[in-house]
């Protein structure tokens, strides 16, 4: 493990907001604090569990600025700065790091596709223009580029990057990630986002995990961390069956798909839970409703993350 | 065909770049006007011809500013509202109607992706937030989402769209678009973005085209859509093959893929042509250079867009 | 056009089968006089609408054999060999050969892709076991790679291909492909498989087509073929949007997806029609029923290939 | 884990053949005695490192019938029935039986795609026409179809299937899988066959693997199971990052993608190894050769499979 700042349980933040659409900034406090209190090691704003690609800029910079307040250094904080192509990138960037962020996301360049020189310049350009920690956001379902080991530990050697967010799916090629930078002496800090295997993720070298459904389960996503850092396997391994369990809610979905079904469900089951006041979501994505609910309340009683006689809420 | 102003030939725009990768004001107003001066029905800003993805915020309003007033009204004017999802293309939307365009073009919502139900939400909350004619932008190259013809029709019929700009590459979907639009009455204008096969679309029963290698060759596109209007199908089709070899120019690039060899060998041949003063492109797109453009102006002068003696030119 | 003996209308021959799914011997013959009878210019069996991926190796020959007897010269006769990879696609080629037929169409391998090298290779290894001619079947829908143009042209000229059945969905390739011939001298023979616009494949310079919904209404197709033959464009137009309306069988099916609904519904329309006796499937795909059935003899209706009293037909 | 007989360590067979492409049995004969001595738990033959798709049917049961004979009950045997759609594989399974095969590996459907039904129908079909065990193999990358989890566990409770060979590349189905199948006491076993994160299938409660690396090195996966069944969990990961190096061999072949570099490689490393006595293979795919060959001996000699003095074969 190396003396990175950057390691352990840092979720994705997911954005609850009011009636209006508009932050719900009570529940907004009130879940953060309930992550750190559970001791998470950072926080990551503006990914996808926090809707970024929905947000206009003005919304993207208000969460931002709460969460930055909210925060107060606690824990370190990453921002998502997801735009199509290198300059849009930057400009997010220059915003972001006006906020007093610790620390960027940024994907390979989507919508125009171009070839793996482009990618890889892409990421220098980024470099060049902010002076913050810089992490690389391997995330191919969204942005159609399954981001290269060998190019990624290069940038790490380079000083370009300082890590990599795996929510690529592919778990032969971040196994070889682990490998080669630790060949390359660790230069990046390596996270999963993907958290229905985290423990294959540790098995593998990972620094870290950046769950989402961590905003709904915290504790538990820290116990497994410190059971990886004590070699405790059964104990990772026991939680991680847990945590796939209660990830059902995401499958169980019958409405609609996709982000939908996804954050869709963390927010309902943070409604329920108390934690959110609503389950609203950005257009153009509706709220889950009527039998989705009830199937995500029984999951969450299974799993003792709601009382076996708590009543469903409704709006 | 529809009264509608919009009809014929509407070429998106390539925006000339100088050294310093500002746009290049007096190129930018030379291949306007050559444009208009060759008959085209309106221009297109901020498609993908003109490197949308690749422009901050401030790039992007630069270029219709400097466009509207160029144009100053010879031809309506469409503008690129190309963004991730609903809330940030309404951003777009609001600002290029503040700068006096005539019609707005969106994509469905990309990077996050939904199904069919959020694709039909998305342009149905753009139109409430817009009093401008608004334009369904079928690319699921770039956004992995094609556009279904019976959604498109409904929305043509609901006043939600004016048309399509269809650059689906499935000429069958496009088929069945032309038809159900006929059998609705003609709701939708719909156009081809696909400049190799505009004859195919207008035997399908398009209302024009959207052809970027019109910005190399507008009078031969001009000169197709008369003889369409005209029903003289042997020049329609003697036309289009001329232009299909023109096009070789993007195919026979070797140096990179996709976005690069695509505008980068339109910027490349109207450089060579001296209607632009470089071929610079935006990062991290490199332009073309070497044995790629000398294959580019043998294209060009076989094809009688250069002197068969002009010199290759250097920068 | 080249003098060869492959041109025209070749349709792709569906195959009847009985309540046990066999071969129904006489509706087959039926089905291939008709066609013949209206003129087409050969016939291409065990292609994708000949089930020819369901169908047993004993199944396959019995088809070819009938279809030799039952065609017995009066027009050419090409037969698919569709195999995984090349050694399997040579045993099903020698087999076919034994069966008298005139000429084989083959697909790029597939199951275990390769790159480029590897398809040319394909070819050029059939080629040199079959004396037969030889025809490339573009479909990467079914086998996921594109064949590529300046790769067809050149295995023409190397007396490798005969020809090409494009069903590859990429006019913009075919356009180039067509050029690209035309400059060799135009050694293959290129025929389309998209029945819904043969008349964009006809002004792109096509010899051909291979239209499954022929098996429906040959007469059309042959007199679209003798339109474009005669340079009677606004027939040839008027024509395919017949055609492209009766192909809405296919699109309105609602109970299943991809080749159940697309063969599925020529031989539901070929039962409702009286040429097939009933509208059988091969495991593991269901025939369409109930509302399917009644959507599509509507439509049948509405173009004039059922009597609009007829009544449905059930089994 | 359960009482069946299949469970562990069960590599698919790599087929080695003499400079005349017939299969050199003499060297399979070592390479499978390799590894019964090695102690695996059962061999996989015809799968997609045995070149299923390459071989014609006289050659796939030429190397069952070797197969059989030369293991000759020590360990079980499972043939692969690789073929398109469902009437096809069921001739496969009724030949591959009558070689006395203990249990059937089968695909989705490929070519002509269907939905969630078809998918479904298809494995029933074929239990009903077998009475040895059928396993399912789930191999995207091949059928271009994801089986879902539900769908595999009612199959197991119906009887269809005895077990799963899990190919698909997504980590996170397989725990949702394994977690399915456990509520559903356990009727399916439970294979992942990617050898580069096996130790992460295990941690999920895998039954075993399916590693096509264990053609080089089957005492390493064998000493893996068997810290896996003590609950070595540290021995088991050592032992997977050393496998992971291994598979190095590759990823750095240069010369062609896909196949060819993948079972290429393993032949290559066996031939350089002593066990094969070339890497030839079948058509179309071509034999690595030069620096592609140095890079896996370098990568060998590095883990220890070969003597770090041992010269490079050459033909």
């Amino acid at each position: 493990m190396s003396e990175s700042k950057f390691h352990g349980v840092i979720p994705p933040v997911v954005i609850p907001l009011d009636a209006n659409r508009q932050i719900d900034l009570m529940a907004f406090e009130r879940s953060i604090n309930r992550m750190i209190n559970a001791g998470v090691d950072g926080l990551f704003f503006l990914g996808s569990s926090g809707e970024v690609a929905f947000l206009t800029d003005a919304q993207r910079y208000h969460v931002l600025q709460e969460a930055v307040a909210i925060v107060n250094k606690r824990v370190p904080v990453l921002a998502g700065i997801i735009d199509m192509e290198t300059l849009r990138v930057i400009d997010q960037a220059k915003r972001a790091e006006g906020y007093g962020v610790d620390g960027l996301v940024a994907t390979a360049p989507f919508y125009a596709l171009g070839g793996p020189r482009e990618v890889e310049q892409h990421f220098r350009v980024i470099r060049e223009n902010t002076s913050l920690p810089l992490f690389a956001y391997d995330l191919p379902v969204c942005v159609h580029t399954k981001l290269d080991p060998d190019m990624l530990v290069k940038l790490g050697q380079d000083g370009v990057l300082q890590g990599v967010k795996d929510s690529s799916g592919d778990d032969v090629a971040f196994r070889w990630l682990c490998l080669e930078n630790e060949d390359a002496g660790h230069p990046l800090q390596l996270f999963t986002g993907h958290e229905v295997v985290v423990d294959g993720a540790y098995l593998s070298g990972a620094d870290g995990s950046v769950p989402g459904l961590a905003n709904l389960d915290p504790d538990s996503y820290v116990a497994q961390w410190k059971a990886y850092q004590a070699g405790d396997w059964e104990t990772v391994r026991r939680i991680q069956d847990k945590l796939a369990r209660l990830m059902f809610i995401t499958r169980r979905v019958n409405a609609t798909v996709g982000f939908g079904a996804g954050v869709g469900a963390f927010k309902t089951a943070l409604w329920q839970m108390g934690v959110f006041n609503t389950n609203q979501m950005r257009e153009p994505v509706q709220a889950l409703e009527g039998k989705d609910v009830e199937t995500i309340v029984a999951i969450l009683k299974e799993n003792g993350l709601m009382d076996a006689d708590a009543p469903i809420k409704t709006k």
